[in-house]
């Protein structure tokens, strides 16, 4: 026994007590989940100066080693920590999405049988170098009634494991074992693989982070995964749409947030309305962005766009890039058939939007273009837990099993059937 | 772009005209799809000369290199045939699972969002030999929309080739393109791979069949995949059990069919009822069958279990087991506390059941046991779909991930949100 559990990696390890933990949790009750979840956050605050020390070492060690962006994106403060904090306790606010009786029917036989929401289990998250991944995500997954293994990126792991350390003497204050939050010490390649084919003991993997965690995680996880993330965002600007309307959603979509998966990449444009909206386009998102000093949006124009203003020449590939930056490509399309055949071939599915004032038009894009989240007249920018109000989120999915866009809580529980009978047979 | 065709695998150019086709089911109606389904009924009679006459040929071509049992399984008639029909028609009878609107929010900028249900797009099903399986699965997928790609075991390809001909006649005589249901030619190892790894063509994949298919699909797959079917189900006779109602509860869960994933493998017994029950099972599974001339269950007994009867002494490998046949493993429990953590380590999560008539028993084990259904004084052998009321279904999902249990046209659909505005930005 003693020689077994010594060949055992400390990650699998760690997945067995999740495991273990996660069978407890089986009757836990909101209130006790909503008491561990304000200790946690309360001990975030406590732990600040802790937290904030780690996470200089974090960004001291990276620093030269990744862009000033990704710095930034790792740095935390007294008041991103609050936020962080604040987070939790919002989280804890939410009704719980647990023991919902989603069905119920009773058989011709007198079987009483309901369809229950009940917590997934154990979920595998995989993030790259925001630390207050860390926290988010063992908040929602505990409120779920999961326990969560988390592996951070290496370069966040010192900041990681203080915010891990705060978060399980919050749950040992609250009486939850301290297994119901886990952070995976081994930050290597190997570390993450374990945790993707650990098969009995992890029943949902998360990735969270760029295409290449994505894909890693894709092609070597034996573990259920759900796939979160890149976004090739489209708006179709149609020839009954209105043009102001459509030159504000661009662009908002476009600059409020570029390095976002829910910004837009590609606009296109109906050949009617191309002459009128596209010199428009050009003066919103790049000359007047100029002459005000902000950062002007490079256009990378297909070869009809580029007979009504100017702008790069785009590539194919430009069609098939996610920028996360001031860039958008611009194609000109025959009509809304071709609109949504193109976006059939290029979107990774997560949100495109049409602008029109015809409901047939609208109607038609909502029905056949088949992403995650589908807009009439409104920015892609919306595809948030927040803004679609179920609180907070743990990515967006852009895959089409068990979830579609953002994972709020609602998304990482799952349902068991329970059936009561008296003594029937078959 | 000749060149480009040549290259790729007939399985893959299925696959790619699977998901042109699956574009088109974007708007299709329910009228449309249930025309399909009879017309496809109609042309399986109408072909019943053919597919009977390739049947034979796999038939033939299979005595001797499977056993006699999957022969039977494998074998077709005229009878077999007209219940595939039926069991198309009875699919085209139920409800549309598509376009329903699941849930319906304004937000307080306007933003009206509503999550509609939806088809997945292109599932790949990977079965062995039983020829129903591929006029079932054609059409459950069809009825939710869905396109599919139907890969059969090799030794029932001329029955599965027959029967999709037959099928795509009927598609074509309602005016649905002849590639909405597909069949894939290349019946080797590699055929499957393709299948099990063409993301972006393939939204996903249910093997199904034994554990050494689920295995594979799970080791090997990178599209999602919708683990079915192995169950080593268990039934736990409570210290506060109707005794009586136990042994016809576990008699019918073990004997009424034990070559299926819900009938039982394991029964667990309270010690404090252990010498009252064990002597009347004995008798209900094994002597009174031996004297009817019936098979008789062999008990393998845990060594607190042989105190009480006899029987085969079991092995720890006994508790790990689908028998898939007449073998019952027996042991005895101190508690219910022992009889879940039992469960929780050996079960596949499939089916289990408590018999007792005490109610804060059957909430503890409702509550704490992990599986996709939980019985009540009931047998496992109701977690089927028609038992459970959703007409057919495609299999029994063991895996926690987008649906658990039997999966019926329901679990076939994905959903999508759709969010109009008038012109909201953030």
């Amino acid at each position: 026994m003693q020689a077994e559990k010594e060949m055992k990696s400390e990650t699998i390890l760690i997945c067995e007590r999740a495991k273990a933990v996660s069978r407890e949790f089986g009757g836990i009750s909101d209130e006790k989940i909503n008491a561990a979840l304000l200790a946690m956050a309360d001990e975030l605050i406590e732990g600040t100066d802790e937290i904030l020390a780690q996470n200089l070492c974090d960004v001291e060690a990276a620093r030269g080693q990744i862009s000033e962006v990704m710095i930034d994106r790792l740095s935390l403060s007294a008041s991103r920590i609050e936020a962080m904090a604040d987070g939790i306790r919002q989280i804890a606010k939410l009704p719980s999405p647990l023991g919902r009786v989603l069905e119920r029917t009773e058989r011709p036989n007198g079987l009483q049988i309901e369809r229950v929401s009940v917590p997934i289990g154990v979920i595998g998250i995989i993030y790259e170098s925001r630390p207050n991944v860390t926290s988010d995500a063992a908040a929602l997954a505990l409120k779920s009634g999961n326990v969560c293994i988390l592996k951070s990126g290496k370069e966040a792991y010192r900041s990681a494991k203080a915010i891990v350390d705060a978060l399980k003497r919050g749950l040992t204050k609250a009486g939850l074992p301290v297994d119901s939050v886990n952070l995976i010490n081994d930050t290597t390649r190997a570390g993450a693989n374990e945790l993707m084919r650990a098969n009995g003991l992890v029943d949902m993997l998360i990735p969270r982070g760029g295409a290449g965690l994505i894909r890693a995680c894709v092609e070597n996880a034996t573990v259920p995964c759900l796939e979160t993330g890149t976004g090739i965002c489209h708006i179709y600007i149609d020839k009954d749409a209105d043009l102001d309307k459509a030159v504000q959603i661009v662009k908002n979509a476009k600059t409020s947030r570029p390095s976002v998966c829910n910004a837009a990449e590609v606009c296109l444009v109906h050949k009617d309305v191309a002459g009128d909206v596209l010199p428009m386009l050009k003066r919103a998102l790049a000359d007047e962005r100029k002459i005000s000093g902000e950062v002007p949006v490079e256009l990378r124009l297909d070869s009809r766009a580029q007979d009504f203003i100017e702008g790069t020449e785009a590539t194919e590939a430009d069609f098939d890039t996610e920028f996360l930056d001031y860039v958008l490509a611009v194609s000109v399309v025959d009509g809304i058939e071709d609109a949504v055949e193109h976006i059939s071939r290029h979107s990774t599915n997560h949100s495109e939007a049409i602008v029109t004032e015809n409901a047939g038009a609208a109607d038609y894009f909502t029905c056949h273009v088949d992403s995650a989240a589908v807009y009439v007249n409104a920015s892609t920018r919306f595809t948030d837990g927040g803004e679609f109000g179920l609180g907070c989120e743990m990515g967006i999915s852009t895959q089409k099993l068990h979830a579609r866009g953002p994972l709020g809580i609602r998304e990482l529980t799952t349902y068991k059937y329970i059936i009561r009978g008296n003594g029937q047979i078959r």
